[in-house]
């Protein structure tokens, strides 16, 4: 998605430790036009295959799904980090290992909110390592639903994670691929 | 809103604690098209009101900030709950009570996504005893920001807050305003 690469360029920071912040669009601070584009671009890639269903984790995720979810008509699900006090004792959960905070979490989704043969879309802001994708893929499978794909804003094509799961077969669509980044440069994979 | 207060009739249920769970369409798994129906709504609300930015906390509040975001045509910003490693060092802060977790915890905003002079409309799923709101017009009176008005789906009435807020002279516009609350029965405020 060329708006996307051209946002990371102009308003993305690289910071240490291979972090790329783009707080000011994407988190944090969102464009919400922008955001709403990506939905559509996400409901553009996946036109046609059925999905009845759009899951993420919070809280970076949710907006992109959201969007998603609006643009495709079909529900939006998230996953917790933490369990609350509202959150129905039956779930599925999973660890997932966050490389940015240095621990283990777990996820957590109702079961209710995951009935088995959902056709489930998985949307994300960032895939890095994978372990969050892996996490929700292990929810849906406990589940008895499908994956269908997974729809990432900012694929970290570096980290080799997207290519693995490719390889196994898992349907990745990262809206922009980032083969390698320094403090002075954002270098794409060609599309 | 009256889609609202069926929605809440029809699939909300009253938990021990004065907990009214909406999880199946507004938290957790959420009716993607019924969100944007009240994003289209707080934009009718605060039409020609020159808001510049919306303002909401993680994690339950961004799928409505976003949705009314698209709507309006603004930025939105969430306040994070927890400092994360990417998080910019120049925040805003303030502490915030949950009577739902019982404890105090810091909600934090970068002073680059709240410049002095915005014009700010707070947006979240829920407005009981107030402490988010109210830790949210903190930041922004801080930040030298305006708070235009607070747009919230579902007050809890009964909890006072809202009203004493709006004796404040705070715009308040809730979606629905719940003014007593049983296992049996929800009813309404008439607006």
């Amino acid at each position: 998605m060329k708006a996307l690469e051209e946002k990371i360029l102009k308003e993305g920071t690289v910071l240490p430790g291979n972090v790329l912040k783009v707080g000011s669009f994407l988190n944090q601070q969102m464009d919400s036009d922008f955001i709403m584009e990506i939905g559509k671009e996400i409901a553009r890639l996946y036109e046609g295959t059925g999905v009845t269903r759009i899951l993420t984790i919070e809280s970076s995720g949710i907006a992109l799904a959201v969007a998603a979810g609006i643009a495709m008509h079909v529900p939006t699900v998230f996953a917790k980090k933490h369990r609350s006090a509202n959150m129905p004792k039956a779930v599925y959960t999973a660890p997932v290992y966050s490389f940015t905070h240095h621990e283990t979490y777990e996820i957590a989704v109702a079961r209710e909110y995951l009935p088995a043969g959902e056709k489930v879309l998985v949307v994300d802001d960032f895939l890095a390592n994978g372990n969050a994708v892996r996490g929700l893929m292990q929810i849906i499978n406990e589940a008895g639903a499908e994956l269908v794909g997974c729809a990432i804003a900012i694929e970290k094509g570096f980290q080799g994670a997207g290519d693995q799961l490719r390889k196994e077969g898992v349907r990745i669509d990262s809206l922009a691929i980032i083969d390698a980044m320094t403090d002075e440069s954002v270098t794409f994979r060609a599309q």
